[in-house]
């Protein structure tokens, strides 16, 4: 038997064992400091009441022989995917139910996606980058070329006409830079993916943080976006549901390659691999579309709002160059003093007692860059930006 | 872009949507007949209060700040993982805690596996299949052997000396023919696996309703099998699970391919690709693994068991040739008369009523065999079993 050996091929990641352990020694030496962590992208408020209720109710149909329910549909229930159609709608982009996938998160689909393309395909990745989508192709066997995103493009890359590309990662709002392409960035992105008859992955997992409203929070409110455009979008930033596990994938019917619609490529990796989301789960999501799950869930994404307009009220006080903060829960700023992300990460840790994540675990271009995250208790953050402001 | 055109050499899959329409024309012209349904292999009954109770607790819990909890462990949380290492324990298995993996149900482990495999590998699954054994190797480029499971063979086929494996499927007790290989079988096949350094990819979904203690569990009964197999569990039809969605992955230390363990792939593989199953559904699972849940779900098994001792009594006095019935949900009939697996399902529903699933939708060698499930209510299971006991 042999192994799939592009596996060997892999990076181990250290990053956030290296964090944890560098925390962890510097807690035991020092046991009556405050430690603030702002560099893991989880949430930290709970379900909303709207979505507690729904998945109570959902769990208790499941207790009763008339309302059980067995096995679902593999690309989710009705009942939600019509309430993602109506969502859309509502952000003026019209879809078809069945080009609606619900998924248990993008991490799941953004990699699985994968399976529905040739192993010859010339694939795009931001550097710097979430991690998945550079070993998913590394296990696949695909090389990929690095798109740079760097200060001088403020984090937003741009297709170039010489370089070809078959697959190509967009991800807007970032993670981890934050930063946020205007829509005639994205409409020049969708023109070449036309043009060179390549596919967008588009992960939108972050667009309910976008408040400007010239911003575009789905790559089909983009022209041409439905013939060249897969977009992943989740409920883990949007609703808190990072434990809980839901998610939406949307391909249109209108995306081919070679006379195949990618459609029911998709469908039917989905009904060959997967059995679905649980019925309870997607009660709760559905629960995330009704008035008042938006307004609740809404609620939320302003608390972490707010704690991202602190972190950037401080850092531009301080004249740090930073993107992020303003439509998205990720702050990417640069090294003060010519800290490598390294030593920045020590130095904030002993002189303000807070945690960030380097750049530099993000890729290359993320060296001398730093990333802070918005979602933690609000009092402790403006308790943090005070530590960072103070520091030298 | 090009797509991975292997998915163009799938099968396109009939089955149950043929199954469906026939069985909703003869339902339209034949408004007063009450159709028993004994085809789908799903559960009827409900989740046990155990599950329903830690499930609610949960979902509280993930309603309130204290206690709410973002990502999880990809593998799953220690409290299930720890709970499953002490069931296999009861039944003289030891495990280590980081060989079980917690899945979202066997379907997409047994899937996703083929990830950490090369796609040079010779592949032996048995005929007749679950479908999703050949499906996932096609779409990864593979071709396969089968395994001849017939009348002969008591749909057991055992190992040859002549033929290589790399990757070999068995599923037991088996869908869809109900046949439980015994201890010297599972032994001839261990011996195999090992001999010819192919791993055994064990579906044990089933496993719950071996009611003959002589029978194995679980494939690490069998000495050798931590250095050849993978062992996929399922609480969809031990728990009633098939909508809400969890299971396990075993895959040993000593499972070991040129010097890398399968598990570390495998782990690597989850932690890249999937970001695991809803904490409420957890808690719901390691419910099932308390006393009284293992009392609950025993009381819900126990009734399907006598739904299958039901139909296996009424095929034995008409001198059906069959097999399961004894320690699996399924029973694998042959059509008398004669009958092709068509002709009989066409039968069976005109003449009595009943809809089961023709042998010949999971591979050539169920051409002339007929699946029924003990899934259903126990009365409508009498009455169905009476109908049929009074045909032809």
């Amino acid at each position: 038997m042999k192994i799939n050996s592009h596996y060997l091929e892999l990076q181990d990641s250290y990053l956030f064992s290296t964090i944890a352990k560098k925390v962890a020694a510097f807690g035991e030496s020092h046991p009556d400091v405050e430690i603030i962590r702002m560099g893991i992208g989880d949430v930290t408020l709970p379900l909303c009441s709207a979505v507690v209720e729904a998945m109570q109710k959902a769990v208790a149909e499941m207790g009763q022989k008339e309302s059980f329910r067995g096995y679902g549909p593999e690309q989710g229930y009705d009942f939600l995917r019509e309430a993602i159609v109506a969502y859309y709608a509502e952000h003026g982009v019209s879809l078809e139910l069945e080009e609606v996938f619900v998924s248990d998160g993008a991490k799941s689909d953004v990699g699985n996606i994968l399976d529905i393309f040739a192993r010859d395909n010339q694939v795009l990745i931001p550097n710097p980058v979430y991690p998945v989508y550079l070993d998913t192709n590394i296990m696949a066997g695909r090389s990929v070329h690095y798109l740079q995103a760097d200060e001088s493009n403020g984090f937003l890359p741009m297709p170039e006409e010489s370089v070809d590309a078959d697959i190509i990662y967009l991800c807007s709002p970032n993670n981890p830079t934050g930063a946020v392409y205007n829509r005639q960035q994205l409409q020049a992105w969708v023109d070449y993916a036309n043009k060179k008859q390549a596919v967008i992955l588009f992960d939108a997992a972050y667009e309910t943080f976008i408040q400007d409203a010239s911003l575009p929070r789905s790559i089909y409110e983009i022209e041409g976006a439905k013939t060249c455009a897969i977009e992943f979008c989740s409920l883990s930033k949007t609703a808190g549901f990072t434990g809980t596990r839901c998610g939406y994938t949307v391909v249109p019917n209108t995306l081919v390659c070679d006379g195949t619609k990618l459609n029911r490529l998709w469908l039917r990796r989905q009904t060959t691999k997967f059995n679905g989301v649980p019925y309870i789960v997607q009660r709760g999501a559905a629960a995330v579309f009704t008035p008042e799950g938006q307004r609740q869930t809404g609620e939320a994404v302003a608390y972490y709002q707010k704690n991202a307009a602190v972190m950037a009220g401080t850092l531009q006080k301080k004249g740090v160059w930073f993107t992020g903060g303003t439509n998205s829960p990720y702050i990417w700023m640069k090294c003060p003093a010519g800290y490598s992300s390294w030593e920045y990460f020590d130095y904030l840790l002993e002189r303000a007692h807070v945690v960030g994540t380097p750049g530099v675990g993000f890729g290359e271009n993320g060296e001398g860059f730093f990333r802070l995250t918005a979602f933690g208790d609000a009092e402790k953050t403006k308790e943090a930006m005070r530590r960072i402001e103070v520091l030298g």
